[in-house]
C-alpha cells in the first residue's frame, strides 16, 4: 500500500510518498505563499500532486493523501477554521478542494497529532503502544498514543499539550492564558530565560558561546553548562525543572509507558535526557507500584510529520 | 445481565447487584477492619457474597464482580500493590482469593475511574461519549471516558487527574509534589483556606456560618458568599479560579464533550457550575473553533461507585 503524506508548514509544503513500512519512496515539495488566496495556492498543491503521482507511475495505486497542518480544523470535513501561519486558508474546505482535484481520499489532522502517530508507527515509539511525544520548539506541542492509535480527543480537537497551565498567574502564553506548559519548556522560552541571564550577568560563559553561535538560541545554556558555566548550569536546572514538571503531570494522567521528545532542545540528547529521567524518577506519582516511563529522542526527525501524515491512511 | 459491583472504603465494604439497565437490585454492606488481615477481612465478603446470591436466588445468574477501590493495583492480575486505606492488603491478590472463594469472575479497577464509567454509563453522563469526572472531595480524584469506554492508561494506571500540577512549587501535596490541582480544588483545600481566612477576617460572615454548621467544612465559604460576605466570595472566587484552572487543562488536552463534577463541594450545584461556566467559555484554548465543553454535575452520587464497579463486568 503506499500513501502520500503532506506537511503543511507556514512557508512551505513538504511531501512523500511512503510504503506500508514507512519507508520514503519520494519527495516533493512546493513553497507556499501566505498572502495569497487559498485555491491559488492549493491548486498548485493538488497540480503538483497529480503530476508527481503520473510522473513515478502510481496512478491508481495511492490509497490516500494524509495532511497533517497546525491550527483548528474540523477535521472529518476538513474544514480549516483558524490557520495561524495561513490566515488565507481560514474557512476553506481543503480535504474537499484536495478530493476533487486528485480523486483520492484525504485525511487531515493537526501537525504535532500526526508526528506522534509517525514516531509511535516507524520511528523511535514504535515498540510501545502507550506513548506521548511532546515537541520543544518555537511552541510546546504533542501527540498521544493509546493502544497504539493517535487519541486526539472529541471532534479531533484535543491534545493541546503545550497549553496546560503548570504555573497559575505565570508568564503569559501565546494562547491567552498565563503559566502555560509552553511559556516554559519551549525553545522559545528557554532564549528568553537565557537572555534575561545574560542581562543580570556579564562574566557568564553565555557571552562566548553566544559569539560563537552568532547569536542567542536554545544551545547556549546547555553549551555553557556542559562546559562548567553556573549560570548555564542554572538554566539548564531551571529548564530541566520545567519540562519535567509537565512531562510527570502528563505520567500522572496517562502513565504512558514512553515519551518521546522531539524538536530542537531534544537535540541535547543524554544532556537532558538523563536529567529529566532522574527527576521523573524522584516525583511521579504512585513511585511503587508505577510501571516506570522510558524517555526517549524522536528518530524520524523532520520527516516524521510527513511519515505520520501517510499513517493517517496507512493506519485508519 | 446481572453483576455484582463492589465499592472497597476504608470503613466499609458496600455492594449491589446490577442489572444491564444499571438498576440496583439489592444492596449489602459490611464493616471492614483496617488492622485485621487481609484473608479475614476478604473471607468476610466472600462469604457475604455467597450467601447474598443464595439468598437472592441468583446462583449461576451473576455474570462478574466488578471492584472498586483506591490506591495502586496490579488490575489485571488483581494484586494490590499500595492501598492507602487497608495497607494489611498489599501485597495479596483480591481477585483470586474473590474468584477461588465464590467461583466467579472478579475485575478490579481504581475508584475513581469506576465512578467515572458508572456516570457515563448510568449517570449524568450518558448521553456523552468523551467525558472528564472530577471528585472534589478529602482529594481530587478523576476518572476519563473516552468513546464510551474507560481510559485508564497503560497497565491501568492512569488518570491521578488530581496530581497535576498547576502552581510549581506551590502547596504541598499529599503525594510529595508541590502545587498538585488537588492542593488547590479538594475540599480539604477549600478547608484550610476557609481558616487562614477567618484567622486575618473576624468581622467576616464565616464565623456566624461555622456556628451554624458547627463547624468548618467546604460549604462556609459558598453560604458566607451566597449572602454577600466579602471574604467568602473572595474564598469561591478563588476556588473556582484554581478549579477552572485544572480542567481547562484538562479541556485542552482532551477536548471532552462534557466534564462531570461530583464529590461534596459539586453539591454547590449551579451557584458553583455557572462560576466555572464563565471561567472555561473566557479562557479555554482554541476557543473559536473548539467545540464548547458542558459542566454538570453527577447524578449517581454515592451509587457512582457500586454502579460503576458493576460496569467493569456489564461492558466489559
Amino acid at each position: 500500500m503506499i500513501a502520500i503524506g503532506i506537511d503543511i508548514g507556514g512557508t512551505s509544503i513538504k511531501g512523500a510518498f511512503v510504503n506500508e513500512k514507512g519507508e520514503i519512496l519520494h519527495r516533493f515539495s512546493l513553497k507556499v505563499v501566505k498572502e495569497s488566496p487559498f485555491e491559488k495556492e492549493v491548486k498548485k498543491l493538488t497540480d503538483l500532486l497529480n503530476e508527481e503521482i503520473e510522473k513515478n507511475g502510481l496512478k491508481g495505486k495511492v490509497k490516500g493523501i494524509g495532511i497533517g497542518m497546525p491550527g483548528i480544523m474540523d477535521m472529518d470535513e476538513g474544514m480549516i477554521i483558524e490557520s495561524p501561519n495561513l490566515p488565507e486558508w481560514n474557512g476553506h474546505n481543503l480535504k474537499k478542494f484536495i478530493e476533487e482535484h486528485v480523486g483520492i481520499e484525504v485525511k487531515i489532522n493537526n501537525d504535532a497529532n500526526v508526528a506522534a502517530l509517525g514516531e509511535a508507527k516507524f520511528g523511535s515509539g514504535n515498540k510501545y503502544q502507550d506513548l506521548i511525544m511532546i515537541t520543544l520548539g518555537t511552541g510546546v506541542g504533542g501527540g498521544i498514543i493509546i493502544g497504539g492509535k493517535l487519541f486526539d480527543g472529541h471532534l479531533h480537537q484535543g491534545a493541546e499539550l503545550g497549553h496546560m497551565v503548570i504555573r497559575l498567574n505565570g508568564k503569559k502564553c501565546g494562547c491567552g492564558r498565563k503559566g502555560c506548559f509552553e511559556a516554559y519548556a519551549s525553545a522559545t522560552a528557554l532564549i528568553k530565560d537565557t537572555r534575561m541571564m545574560m542581562s543580570k550577568h556579564p562574566e557568564s560563559l553565555l557571552f562566548a558561546v553566544e559569539k560563537e553561535l552568532a547569536g542567542v538560541d536554545a544551545r547556549n545554556a546547555f553549551i555553557a553548562a556542559r562546559r562548567g558555566d553556573k549560570y548555564g548550569k542554572k538554566l539548564v536546572d531551571d529548564y530541566v525543572m520545567y519540562l519535567s514538571e509537565g512531562l510527570i503531570n502528563y505520567c500522572n494522567i496517562f502513565r504512558p509507558e514512553a515519551i518521546i521528545l522531539s524538536g530542537g532542545v531534544a537535540n541535547e540528547g543524554e544532556y537532558l535526557l538523563s536529567r529529566v529521567r532522574n527527576y521523573l524518577e524522584k516525583e511521579h506519582y504512585g513511585m511503587k507500584g508505577s510501571p516506570s516511563v522510558d524517555v526517549i529522542v524522536s528518530s524520524l526527525g523532520y520527516d516524521s510529520g510527513k511519515i505520520g501524515a501517510a499513517c493517517l491512511i496507512l493506519f485508519k
